[in-house]
């Protein structure tokens, strides 16, 4: 009998497990329902396709034709799926019902608007989809003045995108630093600096209180203060998308992502589901720095969590550990990552944190256009275990933050990892002793 | 009473080590010994400064003043050591006597030349000091037609940039491949191909059996074939210099290098010997890959043991562990990378080795400027640890190869890597899944 293999979403989860599937059971029949027009593409690319450096159809990996000609795999594109059944194994989409054998759930995230008045307005946007994207290119180009609502990660990379096409840009946060919660103020304070230097403006410890304006946005109100600006871009994050598991009864998480177990399979009153998994930004995943939950809602998490339930769903074994969420973004000539805790998640898991720091260079110091770096490694006091790491750099934060992860992942003291680490050595690629190194060793004399 | 330590040899292992050594003693009356005139330069360096991309002077870390003035470190050059007497903790200079309480031997090696007819005629050269690559530089410039002797990665980059000045160039190896031993051939020949690209020639499978001349170089005879050239380079690798510790009687390894204690202590018929440190490309490491020797002759290796040896030497305590020896070069646009074992080196430890192997982009598919990276990961097949890696790119290749091996200095099976590796991503400086993580993919598929 062919198994009949229903996934929910279209996004790096969803696509990655129809495909994981395929892989796992050739005969399979597996469709996908999404709500998206585009599937497959990769949202972090969106603010390089604002800026024009890569097209919009480049965004889109593959159309809904290549995954059923080359995958047999059918994409229903633009409908929602309304409800599931979990005895009967159905989904209900558009009306009709479809049975099935495995259930992905692979809903994805919200983007989160604050409760606040005039988000409705027009010239208010969110960074999300291609369409998303494409709205955003295209309203910018009748405007001078942009207020962009949250200095994480993607505010900033859209920030500057947009101050590059000339625009007046303004950042509103109500944390009191860029890149909150992930980064730490030292390494954050930097990349803040470099963009106030192209002549982006930043609005601190100032919640969003309004979007102003007659049909169309005139200003934002944060920080008790009034802002002129004809266009508002909210890039305050995603919340897990938990309709359909809620709806279902599934046991939602501290974080207000679904639990799951190691073969993300969700519990209902504690019980493992049957025949149903769930990846992607809905999901509640441990954490690899310490023993707790946390929300992994990165696209390469997405798509090694699509990997694993897309083959469980096809009748294969795959399992996903604790995570450290390695991220990393590239904001003109800086590029920041982190990985595991910043010392805000270190307190707010209640771990005593002790940090090294060092700055270096990627190359040789005498070697043409070496760029600055710093690497900053958390431990935790108590067991000296590496809980967290961040880097700031010109080049080369990527490959290193790969490297401070697969630390963490393992349990690694500060003391061991510097026993156990090594560094290649070429004057165009490195310094003799890497400044990851460096800032352990400098961790290693703080924790003693 | 204040400690005195004698350092001999100026490279990476004996600066860092007499550097390390003040650190940890402030008093310490600290004497660098040294044949070189040049001091604290960086040996691999030197193929970019012969091209003119880096300044001689710059090569140069660090004079004798500096070390003077900033660090209280006497540096005596250009003057060998003669001899030591453990017993009299003493060691002698040009007829003069010294004493000691710590000694750190750090004296390098030595650039092997085959024994073979011609050697000593002008216009034969070998990479190693400064004063060598100051030599290499203004004699081509009267030149045509180089050979090189030896596909290493220093011949290949010696290669690389002379041809970029214009020169004939053509490369002689005894084995059938580029940078053999370390590299497997199929990472090995597409950096011979691009080489070739480039006009270089390669004679392969050919030991070099003399350089012919009158007073100076004429050609070479090599697999039986003479080949006209006017200069001809040797860098055909070293030899640990272990004149000193065969004089005192210290146990040399299977490999011929000093055998050595985490402590970077000697050993004496079995015994290890107190208050004398060795450090650098004479001693002989433990291999973090497989239970047997191995030399790790690279700066970064000479530096680690150099911090540990000086740091000893000096009374602080340090070890120094199994090494994983990660290299990487670059070659014109291309970087090659490894660690651990190679197929060849595998076999030569009696391992049956599994390779996995994959190919894909530096940064996302659709963003400008991404670059081909090829990964290749070796693990046991009995145990199925990683045991080596390898890395073929256009940029990028430090950082992962580091990634790499610490997962082999942690004892890492190919499954457990698997379940563990994350990596960050961001179009501009990464796919979403890491071409190292589907290298482990396939390795896992070759395992079952």
């Amino acid at each position: 009998m062919v198994r009949k293999i229903i996934v929910i979403g279209s996004g790096a989860a969803g696509m990655t497990a129809a495909s994981s599937a395929r892989k796992t059971d050739p005969d399979a029949e597996i469709t996908v329902f999404t709500k998206d027009a585009d599937i497959a593409y990769s949202p972090c690319a969106i603010p390089w396709a604002i800026e024009g450096k890569i097209a919009w159809d480049s965004v889109v990996m593959h159309t809904p034709e290549h995954y059923s000609e080359r995958k047999g795999i059918k994409v229903v594109t633009e409908t929602r799926v309304d409800s599931v059944d979990d005895s009967a194994k159905t989904v209900s989409v558009a009306g009709k019902t479809y049975k099935y054998d495995s259930l992905v759930i692979a809903a994805g995230g919200k983007v989160f608007i604050p409760p606040i008045s005039g988000t409705n307005l027009e010239g208010v946007f969110v960074v999300r989809t291609v369409r998303d994207g494409k709205r955003i290119q295209s309203y910018v180009k009748e405007v001078e003045k942009v207020v962009i609502c949250g200095a994480g990660v993607i505010g900033l990379e859209v920030a500057f995108v947009l101050s590059e096409l000339g625009k007046d840009v303004t950042v509103v946060e109500m944390m009191d630093q860029v890149i909150p919660r992930i980064a730490d103020s030292d390494m954050a304070v930097p990349i803040q600096e470099y963009l106030e230097g192209k002549g982006i403006k930043f609005i601190l410890n100032a919640p969003m209180q309004s979007v102003n304006g007659f049909g169309k946005v005139s200003s934002v109100t944060a920080g008790n203060e009034e802002h002129e600006c004809e266009m508002v871009i909210f890039a305050t994050g995603v919340r897990a998308n938990v309709d359909i598991p809620k709806q279902l009864g599934f046991d939602i998480g501290q974080l207000g992502g679904v639990i799951v177990s190691p073969s993300l399979q969700p519990y209902k009153d504690g019980r493992l589901v049957r025949d149903i998994f769930v990846a992607g930004d809905l999901i509640q995943c441990e954490s690899a720095a310490v023993a707790g939950p946390t929300m992994s809602q990165l696209g390469s998490s997405a798509a090694r969590q699509g990997a694993a339930a897309g083959k469980n769903a096809a009748g294969g074994k795959a399992l996903y550990g604790p995570v450290s969420s390695p991220w990393v973004s590239v904001i003109g000539e800086k590029e920041i990552a982190g990985t595991g805790l910043s010392l805000g998640l270190a307190s707010w898991y209640g771990l005593d944190a002790v940090c090294g720091k060092a700055d270096g260079l990627t190359r040789a110091r005498y070697y043409p256009e070496a760029k600055r770096i710093t690497v900053k490694v958390l431990a935790d006091a108590a067991t000296h275990r590496i809980i967290g790491a961040q880097i700031l750099a010109g080049e080369g934060a990527t490959g290193r933050i790969n490297w401070l992860t697969s630390a963490i992942m393992s349990g690694t003291t500060a003391e061991d990892f510097l026993v156990r680490a090594e560094n290649a050595y070429c004057p165009p690629t490195s310094m003799v002793k890497d400044t990851v190194i460096s800032a352990v060793e400098d961790l290693c004399e703080k924790l003693k």
